[in-house]
């Protein structure tokens, strides 16, 4: 039985420490939005809609008194991570929210609002999953990278909740789940996360994609997403770009499953996407125990940008998106100014 | 001071474990074929060339008293690893010294000849090194896989020999070298062979170097190979594809740098190249300590074929082949029947 990356009860936010999986299935109990913030900042909990959903209740958690409190924590919970814009777009809505709230005690108004955020992350997550099953063939091999997965979202996932969605419809799905280095969330929480919910897969090395694409076999590559452009260009977990190169070489169907919180609009292409770098830390932990030596140099972005001409469609909670994109467009229509 | 991959002293070969490598600079003795059969299935030595190489001795320590012994030992030899072709090379080479040598003991000869094949190679880096460093500017920076250095070779190396002979010729050579999963050589072997040898290097995980190729500024891919068919298609350490399709799509100049005891005129084509499949164990052992769970379903090739389209050039120590690569039916003229 899969636990839920987050959920709120006693007053007090539970997120599942993915740092932990799968080897123990821990909740880190955050009293305040400074632990809510530790906790995205740490990877505990990861994943583009998960963050913005977290920092969410985070924003509640702060929200004592008024209003001053709950934007100062929102203020620290923007500083958290930079690339997935779901963080930014929950923190708006949590913004929209605490300016309409009428004066007094603002936490309950708050809390509401990200317990609705979760509740319609894990529906949009359901309406994506059965867009995208129609996607895929009812005998299908597919390859997937990082965890796009409940365990990313508030619930069934993204690119996993596509392939959720098509075993529920009785296709038979295989999967292949990319180990995803440095941080190796294929390997520890997508892999998990199938197996708990009794779907075939099988663990790869990154780099081992392009050899079994070639092998054959291999219907359809599916990914979440961290931030999309207005042209349809995906900020994903490093590596997604060289999937989707390999993919296009190999005439495989290349699918990016995100809602519409994912998409950000006003960037005009992936160009503008800041991408987060992290710690040389991820990179020098060795198999098995020790250390890489200090003096190493490291470079380690965790993200990369897919370019849209690679993307066969984008499968949102609004059905399925084709190149050019353009429909992006009338999805959020330019506000007067 | 970097350490030879193996040496011949007091009747033993010396194998650098390269197992340790960075923590600690350990060799095994070994007294039997045995020891080096053993060593070579471990990893301990690895490396097309060193692999055969060690081979070598290995038939040479086998030889006792007479070619019985020796063609044993060279039968156990070649169960040890399928894919590197220079394994074979080496067995052929002393099967030919076995059969002309006087009858008596012969192990003088054969560990003669293990010697000379040792120096050949050291010999033949250095030309391809020259070779090499040719095609580099004064001022690049390249990105390697795997190990193809010292390391994996009689002395210098193939790959990295290249950049090394660039390097003392007096260009300036940054390198970004590929963490290469799951055995790490490229983060354990070739970022400490560089930085012993004063080249300025930088750790990347497999999955970056699309991403690195994107963002510009990288002059030549370099790998080394562990066989080559007759057409050019080059089998090298998985995630080579990868690389060169990558490559290719950034119009970066992609060499495979390897002596000609590794091509395989006889493989008309890659598809017939066999590819070696290793331990899911490989995989399992968690950065840190700890393994993923036993249960869990692993594919772990440790090669791939990069077709020759995708292969710029490759440097031998008879210079440097171009597409569609028809000398290497030159260098390797068909024997009457």
């Amino acid at each position: 039985m899969l636990p839920p990356a987050l959920y709120w009860q006693d007053n007090r936010l539970f997120i599942l420490d993915q740092r932990m999986l799968p080897g123990a299935v821990m909740f880190l109990q955050c009293r305040t939005y400074e632990d809510v913030a530790v906790a995205i900042e740490s990877l505990a909990v990861r994943g583009a809609p998960a963050i913005g959903i977290a920092a969410a209740f985070g924003i509640a958690l702060g929200a004592s008194p008024g209003r001053d409190e709950a934007r100062l924590a929102a203020a620290r919970l923007a500083l958290t991570r930079p690339t997935a814009v779901n963080l930014f777009w929950a923190l708006a809505r949590m913004e929209k929210k605490i300016a309409s709230l009428p004066d007094g005690n603002i936490f309950e108004g708050l809390l509401a609002e990200a317990e609705a955020i979760l509740e319609e992350d894990a529906a949009c997550n359901r309406a994506m999953g059965r867009a995208g099953a129609a996607l895929l063939p009812p005998d299908c091999t597919v390859i997937t990278h990082c965890n796009a997965g409940a365990l990313a979202t508030g619930g069934h996932g993204t690119a996993l909740g596509v392939i959720r969605s098509a075993r529920d419809e009785g296709k038979r799905v295989k999967v292949f789940s990319c180990e995803t280095r440095p941080v190796l969330q294929g390997a520890r929480l997508t892999v998990w996360e199938l197996m708990e919910d009794g779907i075939d897969v099988t663990l790869i090395c990154d780099n081992m994609a392009g050899a079994l694409m070639k092998k054959g076999g291999i219907d359809a590559v599916i990914v979440g997403a961290d931030r999309i452009a207005a042209n349809g260009d995906t900020a994903n977990k490093i590596g997604t770009y060289s999937l989707a190169v390999m993919a296009a070489r190999h005439n495989i169907p290349f699918y990016v499953a995100a809602p519409l919180s994912t998409i950000d609009p006003g960037l005009p292409s992936g160009d503008c996407i800041p991408i987060e770098e992290r710690r040389a830390e991820e990179l020098k932990r060795l198999p098995g125990g020790g250390m890489l030596p200090d003096d190493y140099k490291i470079w380690n972005p965790a993200f990369d940008v897919t370019e849209a001409e690679l993307i066969t469609a984008i499968i949102t909670e609004r059905g399925v998106l084709r190149p050019p994109f353009d429909e992006i467009n009338n999805l959020f229509p330019r506000e007067v100014e």
